[in-house]
């Protein structure tokens, strides 16, 4: 994956507060695994009676790490647990040597920490098919487990950037019967997104108490409209991890009808996948893909991709082009049911076309001076059902290919 | 789409001499439907007697004049037929408009040329969602029925180009029963191509002698291995139209078990497609993707496309990186099957990848010699069975970006 470049012009002002989520603590340290002078290597320690839960790629080519966590994350334990994460190589496509460097990485941990290595949940981001110096993560152990600390989470967001422009971070707080819950979640991501079961690395930490199902189930769900509804390129990464780790601090104990929770888990969920979206590799404008009226939810989603994944819409954004003919053109490629003579096309408020044809209340000058702004929203109405699915992605840029056509960076 | 550039680095050396079709004349005209200066309207006349096969694109949002044309090709008539083609506006989605426009100009030149209104298929190439100004074609029908020559095939393939930055030929004569039969075909196309069910504009002409049946059932096969195979930016036109023309002039009769016949047409149609590719918006690498050992061959063209549409591969190419994890990302994402120790990846000759990780054979500085070339071979072999399929596809560079960010260019 490329170089890191200057910071994206969608990115946040800064790295928001994060609440301290009690039964969690972070640290971070250079290991060198790929990158010189910058924190590589994060550890996230989970208090015992901690409740994890997870989701991931579904990629034919996943990584090792990957099949490692997807082996543990249905097994019950209260003996706590551990996250240890790397930046630099993804130990993804690396044969056997992925699955003793993955061993070796856990093992290492369970013995550090006093976990059994069944509670060890590793994960690699950065170059695929390259052995990892998995030594170089080892070796950085006992600095990691001595300096885990309850406010080190911005040294976490930080250490597992790879193409990332800025970390990324989100939270929330609620009330349930007087006391209070708190979320507090991190992700990386920037090129290689289009997430299949999960983006490419998210931890969430709360202090709930949860069932295993019910966090599983929760966090399915919502996965599935907040990070498998984000796309920057179409291509789908080896290593995308999403784990989600109930420490029961708070005493207060959730469960999959808890609308409160439920709705500030989404919040912070979306938040973050909006955040990776705005750190798309080249990205200059954030774009909200609204697709209704469609004959399923599945068909809505299956245009709102084919319009987020069109290089040629993309690049029409990049160029501040209300080119409203080819979002005709891509949902007509997608598949899904669709009727020209029934669509409805809006740019933000503006109404473009209708009836099979451009709006006669359509004005160029206008549509042209809204393509300009930094969030654009596209509407698609189909006029066929209730189907309806909104997704997120950005244009494609000169920076995009920058980034990616360098040699092997 | 784009303005027009300066000609690919991956153009032929020049138009190739293609050999007259007895029955065919051709004439190209300026009409000023949009661009200035230069040919954009293009007539065929085919003889009394002439087969017509024709595919066409499967969007759910196709033009006018694909609808039109779908709804003649399945007639039978001895009565000759006609092609009228412009370039500048698409006349897509024009709603009903695009309907009286069709009519308007298929109407004209069947009464210029004495023809039913039948037997006249047009196609429209260009910026999509604009009225069609067809005063300015029917305009120059007397102009265009008065200058129908056998030998100005290329000047018609000319006449239909947008973003293209060379017109497209190809031909190919075999020997039947001691007569000749001759194949002549044009093509246009450079951006917004992943065909469904044909390329952008194909027109193809023989003097061989077919029932409508036979033809059909061969064009459509072929299409299925030439024009169905090639991708340059994932994106399918509204206008895709294949049409095959027989004069029977030569006086032999071919069928669909007529061997020569049929790969004459299939390198015709492979070697426009390749052009197509060749032409691709912004190109500066033409790269065969052949995938061999898949479960079946819709597999096989499954993980062909998922590598040749990925825009990560594609600026890796355009950067001369052999990133071979890029490879192993798309298998991986593609949704077909696939067994990440059983693969194996070359770059041309070079053994790449295999049982799930670098060859040991594998060397870097050869690989990126490689890719220096103009013209790429990925192979890979998924060793799973005994399906296979080659696709052809382009590099992602900058040239893409300029060309389509220019606004409404």
């Amino acid at each position: 994956m490329g170089k890191i470049t200057k910071v994206s012009p969608l990115a946040p002002e800064a790295f928001p507060r994060l609440p301290v989520i009690e039964g969690v603590t972070f640290s971070a340290a250079q290991a060198g695994v790929r990158y010189q002078g910058r924190t590589d290597v994060m550890l996230a320690r989970l208090a015992p009676g901690t409740t994890m839960a997870g989701v991931f790629t579904r990629s034919a080519t996943r990584s090792a790490p990957v099949l490692d966590c997807q082996a543990k994350i249905a097994l019950d334990s209260d003996a706590g647990a551990a996250i240890i994460v790397n930046s630099g190589n993804s130990n993804a496509f690396t044969g056997k040597n992925g699955v003793v460097s993955t061993r070796a990485v856990t093992q290492a941990v369970a013995e550090t920490l006093g976990l059994p290595e069944t509670r060890v949940f590793s994960s690699s981001t950065g170059v695929i098919g390259e052995p990892l110096p998995h030594e170089r993560i080892t070796a950085k152990l006992t600095e990691l487990a001595g300096s885990l600390d309850k406010g080190a989470i911005s040294a976490a967001a930080r250490a597992i950037m790879t193409t990332d422009t800025f970390p990324k971070g989100a939270a929330a707080e609620i009330e349930i019967d007087g006391k209070t819950i708190k979320i507090a979640g991190i992700a990386k991501g920037s090129g290689m997104i289009a997430p299949d079961m999960a983006t490419m690395l998210v931890y969430i930490f709360t202090d709930a108490a949860a069932d295993r199902a019910d966090l599983q189930a929760m966090l399915s769900d919502l996965t599935d409209v907040t990070f498998n509804c984000i796309t920057v390129d179409s291509d789908t990464s080896t290593s995308d991890t999403l784990l989600l780790a109930a420490t029961g601090a708070s005493g207060v104990r959730v469960g999959r009808d808890t609308t409160a929770f439920r709705d500030a888990l989404h919040d912070v969920m979306l938040d973050l996948a909006h955040q990776v979206v705005r750190d798309g590799e080249g990205a200059t404008k954030f774009v909200e893909v609204a697709v209704t009226g469609a004959a399923s939810d599945a068909d809505a989603k299956t245009h709102g991709m084919a319009i987020a994944n069109s290089p040629l819409i993309k690049t029409a954004i990049a160029g501040e082009d209300p080119n409203w003919g080819r979002v005709v053109m891509a949902i007509g490629k997608s598949g899904a049911a669709a009727d020209r003579d029934l669509l409805t096309i809006r740019f933000g408020d503006l109404l473009v076309a209708e009836n099979g044809w451009v709006s006669p209340s359509y004005d160029e000058g206008k549509a042209a001076a809204y393509m300009k702004g930094e969030y654009l929203r596209i509407s698609v109405d189909l006029g066929l059902g209730q189907g309806k699915c909104t997704v997120w992605t950005c244009d494609l840029t000169h920076g995009y290919i920058d980034i990616n056509a360098d040699y092997r960076s």
